[in-house]
């Protein structure tokens, strides 16, 4: 059964039973695990095939022998990308080692190390400065660190090998110095709560594993004692390098950035990165210092984390892309392929994790990764549920959290988001949605201006527009009060805030769940709720999105919809003006051009697009002069850093309440080989509000068809599942039981 | 052995066989077909599964009951798609009736047949009054044409089933009316040379081969001898209905358009849709009066048609969008389906055809189909060819041409257009270039405008912005000068003219082809060279564009290259201004944004994109003060029909003669996963223009790593392969034999 043990029981303190297990091998790839996975060799296929595709990728790098450049370039550039190869490929060799038994991997890694130990301790600082952090390798300490977590594996491999004079020399001039120098010496590196820490965290801790260096595990468990930074420094990014109080070291990484359902408050583009530091240590600590009972730490939260991580992607296996993430990052990752064989193997055994392994089509080659291929090979595979779900965040599960309504069906998949601020990778996007359907973004959250590893745009780093466009509340589909980011874009402010839950529910023809945020703006609420809506008599579910907000004074309101591809077909009168110009002057709003504006004129309107071969439509219930503004990103961008993507605000002015209600709907496709649309026409007819007030929200979905139209009714301020409520409208009574009505309209 | 039978022999009053082979069928699938056809049911996996897969659609649809409504709609609306769904599913059930003996197919047929004879003669012209030639079941004779082809098949297969009296009575009260009325009544349509005649002509004939009705099928071969039409008028695409002279029907539709290389003027999208009429005329021909032998006309000019066909295609199978085409049509179309099995079948049973119908994944349902799918079985597939081709245009094959090189390793295309106009679908784009990359369009031609079957965009028609951008000249990678379009974008000139083939070349270092334009502008001549150059020492090809202008006056020259995704570097420094305006009035113009421009510094400059996540780099020899402007395709563009392309226009003004010369790389890919970029390297350092003058135009290409530089020189006035060249070049003597020099630079 899994411990949980409380994080004050955790202090340094109390811990004194460093008996370090066994000879080496000892990490992960321990020498159980070795003959374990030694045996079956030949017999299961998918491991055979990962082993022999490892073999011949550092029989090739073997090949062109080893170099140990002098640090010189940023990711992109040559010394950077060569030492980077180094350490994939020493791991790698330290595993054909200890599989296949030929020395001249061994060998291979010894002689790599000793190069390394050979420059390491005359090394200066990297000659980039950029970092808050610079490494010695490499332009960041970051870097450093994977390196060390990588080559202690190497390392473990062939400890045993190596006679003891050069394990002692290695230890003393190049594994020991290298450990202190991205600790002791970065402490605003080492001892923050962030995934740049995890990896240093996981990565001393590794090399004190594999070197007996009780004094490097402790360091790496509880973090440096007295680390001499002031509160409230900042990084290069912007984030906080120590709070006051803060408790530091890799258990603290894992206490405090995980809520209890295993999402990482940093989103799943930083989680997919940091899985691998927090899995393979935590695994090793498991195999070689088991009282710590690492693995079973916060009720086996990694193995949530792994759970909520596969939750967290599109029908194609993506991340969805919360904070700043770069698009196209997949459960095909590497660092998932190693998350997913060790919550397979450590954890519960899940059938439905063959179905990622099988996508994934490579295992680890140790005892994790032969497991999950001899699952596979004995057909124990299990499809992985496309299901809905409601993640916590924070610590304590209580700073908000995350949504995925799904209709796996329609692979549909509705993300709604009221975490925490996410860290300094957050952006400022409370109760922002984004929408895919198959695999491809409908309503699309930008991602980040970052063209990682291409040397050119910027080094690879993050641009200015990350800042100036991506993170700002009007980059999102999210709620914008006159042209400002929530928390007036501060992060200080943002950071110590969080939008909360209101109510989850559903049944077969509703999946429902809504938020609020109040701290976003001053004396304003903002409510929204969203549902994906399945009713037998249409062919296929919808989307409603209910976004209600209060205020004490009035304001100008911006909702936008960041659809793709090309319009197709308005209810409204679109007007394009003669030259574009920037939609405003901060905020994001200098990065937009205005290409088409229009008034409402009806009660419902209603805009069609068609992306990817597939039609879209939103259908609104309007008000006289609301306005919608059709904008194409891009003003302001002197490099042409941004994508020339295209948006639709729905905008009202003078308001202190307002509602923005849509039904979004995914109806047909159409074939450029046979020209011809199929199920193109839209199942929803109109959208109309029929009341709002403090108390009660309700709208009429009225559908094509002479279909029924129903009713959807939210109550505002009372979220209790037992609570009755009663409301008339048109002269009709409705009673219900809980936050929320939807039903037909009779008659 | 295939006859010639020349254009003058073949008129009409010198025939008088009219020997209908057979009984009924006859037509396609004749008795003999289908006898041979059954022999091998149940054998022949992809044969049976299309038969499966067509009886299941067949047997859905009968299931709905027969429906014949009143005409009311365009493409898109119900009752065109009806009507259209009718005839495709009759000449289906036809098949399975003669395959599978099930008489339900036969009553499906007779019955609707039936429907349909009891309106028609009552039945006015179609409500929609858009085209130059209503049809009465559909807005425009076309699609008339397209019902009676396909009904005619429908036909026949049940013709000897059915009692005579009904047969007689569909022939007097439908199908003679039928095709009187889209030949007779509609010269306008049926008398020209255009692909709409092509339908009707087959249509007509085809209907006259089953009611053995010898007036038809003359008519259908060569035309109406007294149309009425007056010289010069036109149709609603501003295609003329009648040149003087002018000869028609089916046989001088096959004439006048298809070069003796089967290169169709019109170009492949429309290719692809009249090759069906072709072909299944021509085949049913064969079969029902072979002493006319119209399938061996011209060579058997409809075998290299379907050839030429399949060579106008990218990586994916899909066709380059020349002319007015509609992006992503490919292979997979079901026109391409018949064309290549009736070519495999009736041709030269080509091996490498059947790789095609692999990819396509079905077959006919007659014995042309069969024999190809007991081929695959049989294992007899052979890859098809992806080399260089060079096609001719014009009747004679006189009329220019375009050129496709290749390197199929690098799955590299470069397309290249030096064709007559194009009849009223084609575009103001003479020497226009395009390049893929793995099916991916690297520099696009924009295709068309226009949303084919989509009822909102405009009915599904072509769209005002088809004429205003699509076929304007600075919509291609092609020279405009002073911004008007080649022949003042005027069609009664630009039908009339063509460019010319001026050499193609090579060996195994180098592809070329030149082609030279000297009627698009007064006293100018466009001489355009492209070139594929492998070498060894390289890991990848490049392509050369050197294109040269003189003009007895100054102008203002633009070449645009319509790159797609997003700029990642140029050397050079782009001002981006604060507001969009249009670049300019008219011609396309009026389209344009300016999103950034620059100012050569330098004799060779730089730029390089990501799309795809793959790079591509143009480096270009320069000058001072040359122009780039960075444009965004979508001013003028009320309605959002155009995409919002970029694009990069080379400007120089104020010159006579001028010249532009790039090389163009596809340069490493960039994978999001492993946020990693694999040879992203150029190898192209620099460009250098050496030498321009009358005679000689030589460039240097300059290498990175050390390799030699190359040296490319073009003989402007002379193309003869055996004439002796010699020039001086920075104190070096070049000689050498025909229209141009490759070689490396010694020294
Ligand atoms: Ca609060
Ligand atoms: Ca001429
Ligand atoms: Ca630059
Ligand atoms: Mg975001
Ligand atoms: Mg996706
Ligand atoms: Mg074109
Ligand atoms: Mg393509």
């Amino acid at each position: 059964g899994i411990f949980l043990l409380s994080f004050t029981s955790f202090v340094h303190s109390s811990v004194s039973n460093f008996d370090f297990v066994g000879g080496h091998p000892r990490l992960v790839f321990n020498a159980s695990g070795v003959d374990e996975t030694k045996s079956h060799l030949g017999a299961v296929p998918l491991f055979d095939a990962s082993l022999e595709q490892t073999r011949k990728m550092v029989d090739a790098e073997m090949e062109l022998g080893i170099d140990v450049p002098l640090p010189k370039d940023f990711s992109g550039g040559y010394s950077h990308e060569r030492h980077k190869r180094n350490y994939i490929v020493a791991q790698k060799a330290g595993q054909l080692f200890l599989l296949l038994g030929d020395e001249k991997y061994a060998i291979y890694i010894r002689d790599m190390l000793l190069q390394y130990a050979s420059i390491y301790n005359d090394l200066p600082l990297h000659p980039k400065e950029r970092s808050y952090a610079r490494g010695k390798l490499f332009w960041q300490c970051l870097n450093d660190s994977n390196w060390l977590l990588y080559m202690a594996q190497a390392y473990d491999a062939i400890y045993s090998w190596l006679p003891s004079e050069q394990t002692q020399t290695l230890n003393t001039n190049l594994f020991r110095p290298f450990a202190d120098f991205i600790s002791l010496e970065n402490p605003q590196f080492f001892n923050r709560i962030h995934n740049h820490s995890a990896w240093g965290n996981a990565a001393v801790g590794m090399i004190g594993l594999v070197m007996s260096d009780e004094e490097l595990v402790e360091r790496a468990l509880f973090g440096l004692q007295d680390d001499g930074i002031k509160i409230n420094a900042k990084d290069n990014d912007g984030g906080f390098i120590k709070k006051p109080g803060q408790v530091t070291g890799f258990i603290a990484n894992l206490e405090e950035p995980f809520s209890p359902d295993g999402y990482y408050t940093e989103g799943p583009y930083y989680q997919r990165y940091a899985m691998y530091p927090f899995l393979i240590f935590a695994v090793a600590m498991n195999n070689v210092l088991p009282d710590f009972e690492v693995l079973e730490y916060k009720d086996g939260v990694l193995f949530s984390a792994v759970h909520a991580l596969l939750s967290l992607t599109d029908h194609n296996g993506e991340f969805f892309p919360l904070n700043d993430a770069q698009k196209g990052m997949s459960v095909q990752s590497a660092s998932l392929v190693s998350a997913v064989n060790l919550a397979y193997y450590y954890g519960d055994r899940d059938p439905a994790l063959l179905s990622v392994v099988e996508k994934q089509g490579a295992v680890m080659l140790n005892q994790a990764g032969m497991s999950a291929a001899i699952a596979i090979r004995d057909g124990q595979t299990a499809p992985y549920p496309r299901t809905s779900i409601h993640l916590t965040d924070g610590a304590d599960g209580k700073q908000g959290g995350i949504s995925v309504l799904r209709d796996d069906q329609a692979k549909l998949d509705l993300v709604f988001k009221y975490t925490a601020h996410g860290l300094s990778h957050g952006h400022y996007d409370k109760l922002g949605i984004s929408v895919f359907h198959a695999g491809q973004e409908v309503l699309q959250d930008y991602g980040l201006v970052r063209f990682v590893n291409i040397e050119e745009k910027g080094g690879g780093n993050y641009l200015p527009e990350n800042t100036t466009w991506a993170k700002q509340t009007i980059a999102h589909n999210t709620l914008v009060l006159n042209e400002k980011s929530h928390f007036a874009g501060d992060y200080a402010v943002g950071s110590q805030n969080h939008s909360d839950l209101y109510f989850t529910g559903g049944d077969a023809s509703i999946q429902i769940v809504s938020a609020k945020e109040t701290n976003a703006y001053e004396d304003t609420e903002l409510h929204r709720t969203v549902a994906i809506v399945k009713k037998p008599d249409l062919l296929r579910p919808y989307i409603v999105d209910l976004y209600r907000v209060s205020s004490a004074k009035k304001n100008q309101y911006d909702l936008p919809f960041y659809y793709q591809g090309q319009m197709i077909d308005s209810s409204m009168n679109v007007r394009v003006p003669e030259s574009l110009i920037a939609l405003g002057k901060g905020s994001g709003y200098q990065h937009l051009y205005v290409e088409g504006s229009a008034r409402s004129s009806s009660e419902s309107e209603s805009f069609t697009w068609l992306y990817g071969h597939r039609f879209y439509s939103l259908v609104q219930a309007s008000e006289q002069d609301d306005q919608r503004l059709f904008v194409r990103l891009g003003a302001s961008d002197p490099e042409f850093n941004l994508r020339r993507d295209p948006g639709m605000i729905w905008r009202k002015e003078n308001a202190k309440s307002a509602v923005f209600a849509s039904v979004l709907e995914a109806h047909g496709s159409y074939s450029p080989v046979l020209e011809m649309s199929k199920d193109a026409e839209r199942n929803i007819d109109r959208l109309i509000t029929l009341h709002n007030d403090q108390e009660f929200t309700a709208l009429k979905i009225i559908y094509k068809n002479s279909i029924k139209p129903d009713v959807l009714v939210v109550a505002n301020k009372a979220a209790g599942e037992s609570k009755f409520h009663s409301l008339e409208i048109d002269g009709v009574n409705y009673r219900w039981q809980g936050p929320f009505l939807f039903q037909p309209i009779e008659g």
